[in-house]
């Protein structure tokens, strides 16, 4: 008997707060070592936006209480506005993700200021991974993630926004199911599960920003690109 | 040093072909035992919608063809259609979920035949929690998933549909997050998180229909409904 397909996904404490150059590669491998849990070719590293953002130096100045400069920055980073409800703002970033606020953040910054997304988080999770790589001779696939809201059900849930090394879909098309039926239209979005996996161990009010997933298919290590999870308009019911 | 936060998700197989009137508590643990990681109180056990469809009798005739006649039983099962385009149906079913096809699903099922939502899944969810607790004498939590699409993003994620014991929705509104700022927002969609995290070790070709998810939260384990979940459509941008 095989021993069962089993994941385990363990946060990273102990990071600490991230400035502007940091070297993300080090501050968490180091993180991960010293908690007993150091990080080991063919993992996930998972990663929040946020310290992605800090490190990039994409912290704004921002009034808290000044409405009308926070829609100025949303509308500066978006393409396109696809709902507005008072307070609330769904947009299109440019990079193509439909969010609110344009994915800016003003929870776990310093008051007075707010996070924006990444100006391109595949190449900040492939710098990630890059240098993982080459300061520890590990091969991980790195995943940046972002926490949405979505239409129709309450809540809000992890999703990815960068990756590097790992499928951002995996297409099923092709197989069968159990029965032998070909399936028809199986695409699965790992990256996103990935991330809403990832977010259970980090959650929000704890302020930890990485976790490791290990035991992921073999299969779903290779280059992707944030793109393949980015709906067409034209294929959209909902813009 | 006390030891990380981890989770571990772990895919229960050999549960072979359910059929009406099977006693699900009794196949899993079984199947759960017999590869050597049997059921424990404090548990999250997610099993797929299909399985429960099956042991509930919810299997009706359904040409594959005939795409007249699965039209119909997409109306009959939506209380609302939200979006149509060629042979696509964007529905709300009378339990609140907007979703292709009513839920109704033709892999993984007997060909002629197509597997209908439960009537109720919490419901579901709950008896199969109570009969584990009667037959084995754990206390485990239980998810129902299945697989829906989303506005926005390609690829389908798995979702909570039904759900007993365990938390759909955290509200960490009334927390304050790493920097002492209070959280005014964050109710984080922990079922859905769940079911995510339960697919990438299920996989839909590989037709493993259960897993245990280890390591939860332990002020997660509650009592709930799958309605948290359900955003009031006076409150949607986008019904």
């Amino acid at each position: 008997m095989s021993s069962p397909r089993a994941l385990t996904i363990t946060a990273i404490e102990g990071i600490g707060e991230i400035g502007v150059g940091d070297e993300l590669a080090v501050v968490i491998a180091a993180a991960a070592t010293h908690q007993g849990t150091p990080l080991q070719t063919a993992d996930c590293l998972v990663v929040t936006q946020k310290i992605v953002s800090k490190a990039e130096g994409r912290m704004v100045a921002l009034d808290p209480d000044d409405i009308e400069a926070k829609h100025r920055l949303i509308e500066s980073e978006s393409v396109r506005i696809v709902r507005r409800r008072g307070d609330l703002i769904i947009s299109e970033t440019r990079h193509g993700f439909v969010c609110a606020n344009a994915g800016i953040d003003v929870s776990n910054v310093a008051t007075g200021t707010a996070a924006l997304l990444p100006v391109e988080p595949d190449r900040s999770a492939k710098h990630l991974r890059d240098a993982l790589r080459a300061r520890f001779g590990i091969e991980v696939a790195v995943l940046i993630s972002d926490t949405f809201g979505r239409p129709w059900r309450t809540g809000l849930t992890d999703v990815a926004i960068g990756v590097s090394g790992l499928a951002a879909v995996v297409d099923l098309r092709d197989t069968t199911d159990a029965t032998g039926r070909l399936l028809r239209a199986t695409e699965v979005a790992v990256a996103d599960e990935v991330a809403a996996a990832a977010e259970l161990v980090m959650g929000k009010a704890k302020g930890i920003p990485a976790a490791i997933v290990r035991g992921l298919d073999a299969a779903w290590f290779r280059e992707s690109s944030i793109r393949e999870l980015i709906r067409p308009a034209a294929e959209d019911l909902f813009r």
